[in-house]
């Protein structure tokens, strides 16, 4: 069986941790490339956090280190979410430091797309590294298969009233990626906030494996240890909905990104109705079937077993 | 019994026409002036459409003529809503001119808010006659018991994909009238649109009264004369919060509106997370009982009966 | 000889209380009302200088208070520049309160416009009371023969790198009043900072009679009592474009005003090169002949003889 | 003696075509690399007018190919000044293909910079390259000697009201550079205005040497063939800066980039009288002495002198 390139850009963060496991034990994904990028907290920490984890699942995957700050905006971060490193939690051991490429996430996104295959990028934080890969390579264009991103939102936000944390950090990088002509699909809060991981599951995760173990420890830190309503598995959608979309609805129309408002920037404009006479630049998922996710989830992790 | 003193500010408009019937056939309001402005048609449509209104429903209240623009921007309608002349599909007699007074809308709100005590001022069109009062006048802010106003969303929009068409007209205004520190419910479109007439319940209404056979005729035009998922009573839904506020559940916090944004201009952000760090400035219907209110609002129209 | 009607719009202001008494000691102008609005100092400070000007030059005109801060923005003054009574330095005796009509400044300039033939209108503060009447009056556009006012520039500012105080400080009115199709001059920094009052000059104004004394006074204060490289006479300007146009050369072409900039709200684009693609809407003084204009104003001064 | 390295960055353009001849036989500068990036015209062109060049100085410098358009916005161009091709006018050989270098020119940047001492960026195009180098790899920041840039304006424009080209075609990539603590002199119209290349001029030039005789050409193709009040030698002028700074009067500032006006985007506020209270980040040369600029150009086109 073909399995499918993926490259993976992420700013571990708790939920990320999470989606690069499933993504990385997955059988049907060959995750070339994982690049690192400024968002959840600094690109310092999300590095590190990054090697953790892969010494961690013990998958040697090459690593590339992206911008540690936005294009055009000052940096903000959501370590008040995922705590002061960004992962908080669990005493990892440390991480080998010889999987950083000795090249630029761009330049190694770029190197490893025209090698490949088509590839999938697979960006689950702020879009800055993707931006700055299609302004300076746009010939990587055709070499990408598809884009399927965690971040915005056909609704509300949860980093502003209308715009969620991903994009609005980088709104203009953003612009860039949905403005490019490349396939692209955005699984943003409209899933995320029903992609939950209960008290009850978390119990059940713990005693899975390795990896469930480290998870839970994860979880019991996560927004201040406050499981809520449940913790947002956003990261893990985008994932979900490479490995089973079926479990999504999904509206192909366009997506505008502000870059201008006051108090909108960064917000995700579903134009369902054509206000803005644009064309169809994106499919958006508009909703998940929560159960069968649920489903798919804990199934998705009791698989993430380390080799020994 | 203490009526409680009331200025409408509307552009009729099919759901204006309604809300207009309910609250001058209600006993007890006193409304004591109503004033038009450029919105859904232009002023000289929405003063006339005004003018045929009182006349047909034998109520002659003053009617002061507004602006004929929004502030800033360039004016928009919403003809293809509400037809041509913005109230399609009744034959109405020539409507009396004599009530329409010498002075501005601006001016006449000043002197009937300066020789009354409180009085609520229900907006259910854009909101630049407001505006202007505000500045015009600072000192009716303590004149004024109320805002109700009929605008804005906390979701998303039906002008804009975040913006409802009686904000987005004219955000400008409606900034202004938000930051002016009076009391302001704000009844948008988290209500209006569950506030629905349904071809079974205009079948019911036109054998009411006259004014019911006239909205059954107004209704079979509305939309070019589909009722597609049902009628949406918006400016109805501003005037059974005043009569009726225990049909809403509300919610109490900053609304701010953006008035920068590229696609966003007229969003209201109501800020229920506290992103903006700003005080409380409005009161939001965020939901409404919908059996109660059409239970209310059937009830309604049957009580606005024309003396003869 | 027919004397040419002319309301004043003004917020003294020092600069204000020279052009005024020019104004209203030339036998050619017709002042018919003076309104008050908030700029250098609040409108409270403002009116309470005119009154004392009004006052002190024996010169009965009727007055009508407008605006207390700009149509959107936060409140700005220059009390830096004019004193914290915006007209320190002269110990004036109590002015006469019934000069103030009882009805607002937008109110009283319609109503003077209607009652009289074509009128010029001379603002020489911020525009809100000018913006405010055009949208709540647009039948006046047709009475007011032109508009001659002091703001804006062709090159740098002197509130902003780009934008002068006047317009600065309510942007969107300066738009209103620009887009208006009203016949327009902008006497802007182009030729104001070349309308230098110095020392000398000075010296010989205190002796030319009370009034000349009283100004006398008033520059000594003004800047914190440094002339400095000159005293700039802004709103003399447009007080002698009006007169003697002559002095002046000008330019006819489209002036934009910038509303959204973060940095450059309130610049006057002069598009002497069309780039922005419209049709003129204003005369622009892009120049003066300093020496010429320092002969009239003297003359002007020593003509402002009060009548015992 | 220890020449100065210099990496130029550029989209000619006629002036450009000037400014690298000048650069390349100056015996004081080692041009390292020049880069490529879409601005007077394509990027195809301004690539392949730069081959032409370098061929025909013959100056086998290598080539890195940048930003086929801005980092946000629509791409524009000057066609209308340079001519269809950018370089009209004058009839090159072929250029020889083999200098451009197998990689970007962001990375060709970043590796030169990183293997010498201080390098001079002159960048004479739009700052699309500069400031993606500077995102992506920020550590080359202690690398740049200093930057030389062509562009903005302490007055007027020369593509908006307030805005000049270069920076306008790409202001949020001017907005990076500004910001990127790197010693920076901005060069722009204020002296280049005053560069003047008139036909007299042009005639000893023609005669000069081989390459006098190409430039004349080009001259007479110019906007269109018309010298007007004189042709401007821009470019020239950033590198007169970097060879003979003392031609110039400067400034030390801040400066800060409008990137939302809606007509003043790309504008360089040079806010001389501290209007934004922050930190001097550029020098500016606010003046030229034109004499002895003409004197040195036209000397440094004399020896401009190709080996045989």
């Amino acid at each position: 069986m073909n399995k499918r390139k993926v490259i993976i850009d992420t700013d571990p963060g708790i939920d990320d941790a999470v989606a690069i496991a499933i993504a990385l034990f997955d059988e049907t994904l060959d995750v070339s490339l994982i690049t690192t990028v400024a968002g959840n907290v600094s690109i310092e920490k999300t590095t590190n956090n990054l090697l953790k984890l892969l010494s961690f699942y013990k998958k040697p995957i090459p690593v590339a280190i992206g911008a540690g700050r936005p294009l055009l905006r000052e940096p903000r971060d959501a370590s008040g979410v995922h705590g002061a490193s960004g992962m908080d939690g669990y005493d990892f051991p440390e991480p080998q430091q010889d999987l950083v490429l000795d090249k630029s996430a761009v330049e190694a996104m770029y190197e490893t797309l025209m090698a490949n295959d088509k590839t999938v990028l697979l960006p689950i934080g702020p879009l800055t590294n993707i931006a700055m890969l299609i302004r300076e390579y746009p010939q990587v264009i055709d070499r990408i298969d598809e884009i399927v991103l965690m971040g915005g939102s056909m609704g509300r936000g949860n980093f502003g009233v209308y715009s969620e944390f991903n994009i609005a950090v980088d709104p203009e990088a953003a612009k860039i990626v949905f403005e490019s002509g490349i396939k692209l699909t955005m699984v943003g809060l409209d899933v995320g906030l029903k992609a939950l991981v209960y008290p009850e599951d978390s119990e059940i995760i713990k005693d899975m494996n390795q990896i469930g173990h480290m998870f839970y420890s994860l979880f019991k830190q996560y927004r201040g240890g406050s499981f809520g309503t449940g913790l947002k598995m956003y990261d893990a959608c985008a994932v979900a909905y490479l490995l089973k979309p079926e479990l999504f609805e999904t509206v192909t129309t366009h997506v505008a990104i502000e870059t201008v408002g006051e108090m909108t920037a960064g917000a995700t404009l579903v134009d369902l109705r054509g206000y803005l006479g644009k064309e169809a630049n994106a499919t958006v998922t508009s909703d998940v079937d929560a159960d069968a996710f649920k489903t798919w989830f804990m199934d998705a992790i009791r698989k993430c077993n380390i080799e020994q």
